[in-house]
């Protein structure tokens, strides 16, 4: 298969056009989301839904989620993942296959109905996770494209993937809320340098490599800013596999804990990565492509 | 002399009342800040002055603090502050001395009559530096008192300082502005543990000692919230010695630089440190006390 967007390949980094749809329906097609908000997300990469869920339901999740964390404390599965310097666990991958009722979350059909009809297709989770960012030592995490990674490391071949991510606190300026940068899914930044094997363990911890230049990223936030949505728990972000984001540290009281859901279409199955080297383990990157919708 | 505040002396974090004005002027006294103003710092501890310089001084200090900041970069003065990664400057101290420009800034009657008004006294320069936070790699700067170190390792007896931030670079929500905790300065978190001796050379590229804990933290921003204002370069932030703040690291392409000047009252001048150990160098604490007013 050709390569569309080469990244870790070359010893000089470039920006390139996006050769991809954005939005894969039409905004005349009837669906949950309305067609300004398809036009918002085709410019800008996202879409904030403030409130989406309610207190009650919200409350629900964090329930479950402390649940989950608390279950894993002790845990050795490398679906368990650390802070780098307090060992506090940081994120639980996969739990819409290890969890009932994170799997019935990412089922929802207020979520499904909305990501389908953004990816113009059925769609099934690449990847899910809950996080937990704590006050006080939160660390930042720095800008990256979740599709570089996915298309060299897992070998997603096209942008038509969507993130999800459900706030269970309060994001405000203070707590390192995610950071976007508005248009960047429009261009593709090509990173420098090679992957080395295995190296998903570390980097899910603390990035080192698919790092985008400095120069790229201050053309991209020339162009279009940055913007830190914050509202409520219960909250959703939907932003592309493509925009570039990250999150500035948290030495707030405020932990800041969300349910991550990566949508993609059935018909961007995953195929060998463009890195030429053995795929990631699925807990990270699913291999088998069910339909989420039921 | 009786220590009003004693920190680093127990193994037990205590929380107790200021014995100190905030503002030692009457409100009904003539002077350039409004007696709103005046309130208003009692009340939360700081006072932001929204585009206090114009553009055109902005541009000249700018131009200054890159020079002073060129001129340092192989010096090898403890003046000269890193960060601890890049080794890239960050901050260099005394430079109301050490530099015409930046001496006559500190004389500034705008700001020497403003702070004179609020300590009700002559002031003098504690200490003052340039600072400049660069952006993709800037850290974090965990909470702190600027009090709590210069009552323990410098001997400042009184609460009767204030700091005096000039913002040269907007203050965005996402470049790691500085974040204060509103009332804090009425509180004085007494930390647990020693001082080592001559700590503060690594002191002032990442903080160990005098570490509020995580329980008086969360005490004092459920009280009064976290606030980081945000505006224009030329801005001036005054706020309290002893008001908590801190910031968040800053992956955003703008950098952060800023000129800082203490201003202390000339009725508060330093005794020997509570902590009973050599002061720290007059670089850091001023130990002459000339008043700034000329």
């Amino acid at each position: 298969m050709v390569d569309l967007y080469p990244s870790r390949v070359s010893d000089k980094p470039d920006i390139i056009e996006r050769k991809d749809p954005v939005v894969y329906s039409s905004l005349s097609d009837p669906g949950p989301l309305s067609a300004e908000q398809l036009q918002s997300f085709e410019e800008n990469g996202y879409l904030f839904l403030e409130g989406f869920f309610n207190e009650e339901e919200v409350a629900r999740m964090n329930k479950e989620l402390n649940r989950v964390l608390a279950e894993s404390q002790d845990s050795t599965s490398k679906r368990v993942i650390r802070e780098p310097e307090s060992q506090e666990v940081r994120s639980v991958f996969e739990v819409h296959k290890h969890d009932d009722f994170f799997q019935s979350l990412s089922e929802d059909p207020r979520l499904v109905d909305r990501l389908a009809q953004l990816l113009g297709s059925d769609v099934y989770i690449h990847q899910s996770r809950i996080n937990l960012k704590s006050g006080f030592v939160g660390k930042e995490f720095y800008w990256h494209s979740d599709f570089e990674t996915w298309h060299v490391e897992d070998g997603m071949p096209r942008m038509r993937a969507i993130s999800c991510s459900i706030t269970l606190t309060e994001n405000t300026p203070y707590n390192g809320p995610l950071m976007l940068v508005p248009g960047s899914h429009k261009r593709f930044v090509s990173c420098v340098g090679e992957t080395p094997e295995a190296h998903y363990e570390s980097s899910l911890r603390k990035q080192e490599y698919g790092v985008p230049d400095r120069e790229s990223l201050t053309e991209l936030v020339e162009e279009g800013g940055i913007v830190a949505p914050t509202g409520p728990a219960g909250s959703v972000i939907l932003f592309d596999c493509n925009i570039m984001h990250g999150s500035n540290s948290n030495i707030s009281p405020s932990p800041r804990s969300n349910v991550f859901f990566v949508f993609n279409s059935v018909e961007n199955k995953l195929v060998d990565p463009f890195s030429g080297q053995e795929p990631r383990p699925s807990y990270i990157a699913a291999r088998d492509k069910q339909p989420a919708k039921v």
